[in-house]
């Protein structure tokens, strides 16, 4: 294990780190995203990701601890940094002074079954929304999310909120959302949530033969092409007076109700 | 109306206003809060508060609209603020420039129906938490929140993420939730969701006759004392390999589940 003192807020490294940690464009091109935090870290060397490089304050490294051996064993490369340094590359009030610089994983062919259950998500901007998602569709077993425009499932804030379900989920992206409904149609029914009371309520589906339900964005729902594609357009019932849920809230009814 | 000039981040408003935005003490003396937003602030004078204080930006101001006029109708003071001044005051990336300072209404008892839902919170830290569940407690129907320790519903994050919920549904706050607990009990069932697997599933309850349902904390769950008083603890059947779910989601799926 080579490690290396670094003590400049300039050093090329760090640039690249926070170049990562801040566009989309960069983690797309280089194949290459970061995380923060010993427990996300150590979480994505678990599920067998190549962390390519580690950064470590000499306080988390003294530290130590089951977690860090793991992370350290699976590093290429580690920096310690200094205080300075570990505080250009937090996203967060309170670092943990533990980074790292990770290889993306070629992406592994969904392996769709006809009785699995898959969430289509519409253009969800907000990285909260997206990494809250993944964590509910882990812990009620959803089989894999498929992505679409603008929903980066690499975004810091994104693999934060999810706890890391978005590195241990199967998540596949997509250029045609469209496309990928009539897809999972061929051998599924395919369904869309829409805020529309009109629509069939969620409560009356019939989830148990697997289903791929379409998610909307915060604000426009789900495109009129999607809905063109879909099989079903169904809702969730409220008794309320508030506008809607939120895209996180109707996402959580909406998997409670397909995996119940 | 009286509108001022105001271009000194140092004004004597200026300091008070961020002084309520960030000490829930402040909020709790004075008996005020603080919302950022046009649409916030206009919700919050047609639900009644009476705006004490309002800060507008040249800008806001030209932009005008209905919402606007409805906020000036009902401010006592509005200042000009130039725009550093708005930037101080904001909490957000991309300030609308428009502020305002509320007086807290005094607390409606809660007229507690034998047949109301209601939701209590033991120590909610997160605001986001916080106002995603009111957001979603107002969507389906619940008929109030009651709030414990830590959980303050007049913190800046919390009401944003609540799109105002937290200012249009009964809000209670309580220094000892266990007597709040009892006293649901001798008129409803009460309920504490548990992550325990060997709990009874929420699936199989009846809450069809009333329901008080306590949600924990994000890190420790319902307290100790809290669970001593509830009369039944439930829990949400997972399948998932994710620890649990979030806060936020647990009580998605609670409060739909009690309002099916």
């Amino acid at each position: 294990m080579e490690f290396t003192r670094l003590a400049s807020r300039n050093h090329e490294q760090v640039k690249e780190y926070c170049k990562l940690a801040n566009s989309p464009k960069a983690r797309r091109e280089s194949g290459r995203f970061v995380l923060e935090g010993l427990r996300l870290c150590a979480d994505c060397a678990d599920s067998g990701y190549p962390i390519e490089t580690l950064f470590l304050t000499d306080e988390a490294f003294q530290k130590g601890g089951a977690r860090l051996e793991r992370l350290l064993a699976g590093a290429r490369k580690v920096y310690l940094v200094e205080p300075a340094v570990a505080e250009k590359l937090s996203d967060t009030v309170s670092p943990q002074g533990v980074f790292c610089v990770v290889q993306k994983r070629a992406e592994s062919a969904c392996l769709q079954r006809t009785d699995g259950k898959y969430i289509l998500l519409d253009c969800v901007q907000n990285p909260q929304n997206l990494g809250a998602i993944a964590r509910t569709a882990e812990a009620l077993g959803i089989d894999a999310l498929v992505l679409f425009s603008g929903c980066d499932p690499y975004n810091p804030k994104a693999l934060r909120a999810s706890m890391g379900a978005l590195l241990r989920l199967p998540v596949l992206e997509t250029d045609d959302l469209a496309a990928a409904v009539t897809h999972f149609g061929e051998t599924m029914p395919t369904f869309a949530t829409v805020p529309d009371p009109t629509a069939q309520p969620i409560t009356a589906q019939d989830f148990s033969h697997g289903a791929a339900v379409v998610i909307g964005n915060e604000a426009n729902g789900v495109s009129d092409k999607v809905l063109a594609a879909v099989q079903r357009r169904v809702t969730i019932p409220m008794r309320g007076s508030a506008e809607s849920l939120n895209a996180a809230a109707a996402a959580t009814v909406t998997m409670w109700e397909m995996m119940k």
